[in-house]
């Protein structure tokens, strides 16, 4: 047996980041920055008012001062209007600052109040004096013409992507997400809605995979599912166009373990015996077209737990992420139970600010596919712990 | 000016769970489940081998005792070979469980070990006697048949998904998500890679919006920009088809603030002075047509801070959501800062384990896009507080 780490330091080692590729702002939210953005000007682009209000001369707007009125802006006007000594332009919030001004004095700082009409006033009272450069967003106060806004490595969320358009640019060079294929192996494997004969069950391995592959940031191009027969195995894997095919079941010891059988010898997949619960057999290599290839056992939470932690690492790799670990976190164990000796535990669990403790009564077992419903994480018990007892520090790969 | 949670109430309590619909599994991801899920069999289906291995009658598997095999049963058999006394069935992982049988030896506790062939033993010796029941995975020990899978009000991620397939279910209730447009004004706004004369600034508010909206599980039905003309606008609402519409800018106290104007007073929207900072101008109402319209200032800051503090929790609820909220935590000042007073002060952020701190030094302007992108959260200082100093604990509205 090998140790989990082991197993993901082969997965990492060849797994690589895939190519920058350009992408409009609008395809880009979930995707990781390539190459720095650069601002294409100053941020703001032009000392504009921060406010509804007056710009003004600010030595001729002292308390008391009457100001005529004598032009108004509008935000998104391109007027820049004189001001004379004792005069004043109404202006908008955004709205760009008449070059002769060095001070905004907002309107309820005028005798008219806020209650605005569409026509400016002839003149106003200044009540209260602003100080030079008062309500005024300089131009490049919040970034240089130049600056790097975002940069490279940053995942596009809403913020980021507001920043980017923000700083004139519309298109971006980011990592590609990881296209990703899923096969699902087992002549017992029915479609869930179907009527199961004696020794048949429902096929749902591709719905959580495909879920999670979604949800890990990356792309399903196909899932399938094959009997346990090496030709359709065989067939399926040529047709599949991807950068990783992710497969389940047949990776054990068993007589008919079709995607041993298929993938052990000749295209090069190292099977391994894992120590972990559950999620022993595992497999994984690269095959002749470059695509990655992880052989899963084929029980629903040894699927899960294999994903979490030798797929959703590498995928996230793949996309660029910097951080490609789940968090973790210690909790105080709200009940007892039992751990498997030599293997590292990855058990369905429930969490909250202070205990965690397993999903469901019901056990540890691979195929307990109800309790992983309920459950918003993995406890993660060393090999070496047979027994976590009420009260124990226990690691938490959070989830949900 | 009223409070945060005086608007906020105001929203909700004119928000509404969407109608449920059905929905297939493929289909399904992200949503939250508007019925219970109940199995349509047992979880196991049948009694079936844990393991790879001989499925024997345990007062017979001794240890020592030569078995002859009789069957070879793999998964998806339909077979149910009978075995008498002496003898045993080869039988795979997840394959029923031959009726005269009470128990497993596993390949590894025989004498051919996991060396196997395609084509059974004729005998084997067994070198470790099995327990009654040992290795057998019981019909119905994971959920009895009409057990709740999956609950009504859970969100419908990977592990929820496979319960629902195992429980032999492919079309499920959910609350559908909401579907939204997105309408930012201001004459002011060109593309982001348009080439602005004095007074204009690229629209970044529609690509912050979507991008939130997408990331709060709720879809995207159009985003327009119009300028600050009244006929405009009204013919971009009429035009909507959603059940909530998000706008930004024009709702303050300009002479030319279009949203004010068009929504003000004939569609019963109301629009308020909320005490926080950014975000002070807001507007909220129901439209004639049951349509939900949210009136955002403008500046991109103010629009983030809006979004998570007043938008999302209505599309949350919206979508059948129980928790509503962004999680908060409380960490500590890493920095000194300042904070309106009177009004609740929502500061971009960055924050670890132990420390919180304004994501950039530019300050808190609802203009400073750019300290958006860096920010992971945002801070959530109270309006009685004026001065954050380092050292004193403080919430944390964690997002990213």
């Amino acid at each position: 047996m090998i140790t989990i780490e082991e197993h993901l330091a082969g997965i990492l080692q060849a797994t690589h980041r895939l190519p920058s590729v350009p992408c409009g702002l609008a395809d880009a939210q979930g995707l990781v920055l390539a190459a720095n953005v650069t601002s294409r000007w100053p941020v703001p682009l032009f000392d504009n008012s921060a406010m509804d209000g007056y710009a003004v001369r600010s030595e001729d707007a002292t308390a008391g001062a009457i100001l005529t009125v004598v032009a108004d802006v509008a935000a998104g006007s391109d007027e820049d209007p004189a001001i004379g000594p004792g005069e004043a332009v109404r202006i908008m919030t955004g709205a760009a600052i008449p070059s002769d001004a060095d001070a905004v004095v907002p309107l309820e700082q005028t005798d008219l109040g806020t209650a605005i009409r569409a026509e400016a006033p002839e003149r106003i009272t200044v009540l209260v004096a602003p100080a030079p450069g008062a309500h005024i967003r300089r131009r490049g106060q919040d970034a240089s013409a130049g600056a790097v806004s975002v940069a490279s490595g940053a995942r596009l969320g809403p913020w980021q992507l507001s920043a980017i358009a923000s700083a004139g640019i519309e298109q971006v060079t980011v990592h590609r997400a990881p296209r990703v294929a899923i096969i699902s192996t087992g002549s017992e494997l029915i479609a869930p809605s179907g009527t199961p004969r004696r020794g048949q069950i429902p096929e749902s391995n591709s719905v959580l995979l495909s879920a999670a592959v979604r949800e890990a940031g990356a792309i399903i191009t196909s899932a399938a599912t094959v009997a346990d027969d090496p030709p359709a195995l065989r067939r399926a894997l040529d047709a599949t166009d991807a950068d990783v095919v992710i497969l389940s079941g047949g990776a054990s010891v068993g007589a008919f373990d079709v995607v041993k059988a298929v993938l052990g010898e000749e295209r090069g997949v190292r099977f391994s015996q894992v120590a972990m619960q559950p999620g022993k057999p595992q497999g994984f290599g690269v095959l002749d077209e470059g695509m990655l290839a992880f052989c899963l056992p084929g029980n629903p939470v040894s699927v899960a737990a294999s994903f979490e932690v030798f797929v959703r690492p590498a995928l996230r790799q793949m996309a660029g992420f910097a951080v490609i670990d789940r968090p973790r976190v210690i909790r105080t164990a709200g009940a007892a139970w039992t751990s498997p000796k030599g293997r590292v535990q990855i058990l369905p669990a429930v969490f909250d600010d202070e205990i965690v403790r397993p999903a469901t009564s019901g056990g540890s077992g691979s195929h307990l596919v109800t309790s992983l419903a309920a459950a918003t994480a993995f406890a993660v018990i060393p090999a070496e712990t047979v027994r976590v007892e009420e009260g124990e520090p226990v690691t938490v790969m959070v989830l949900a």
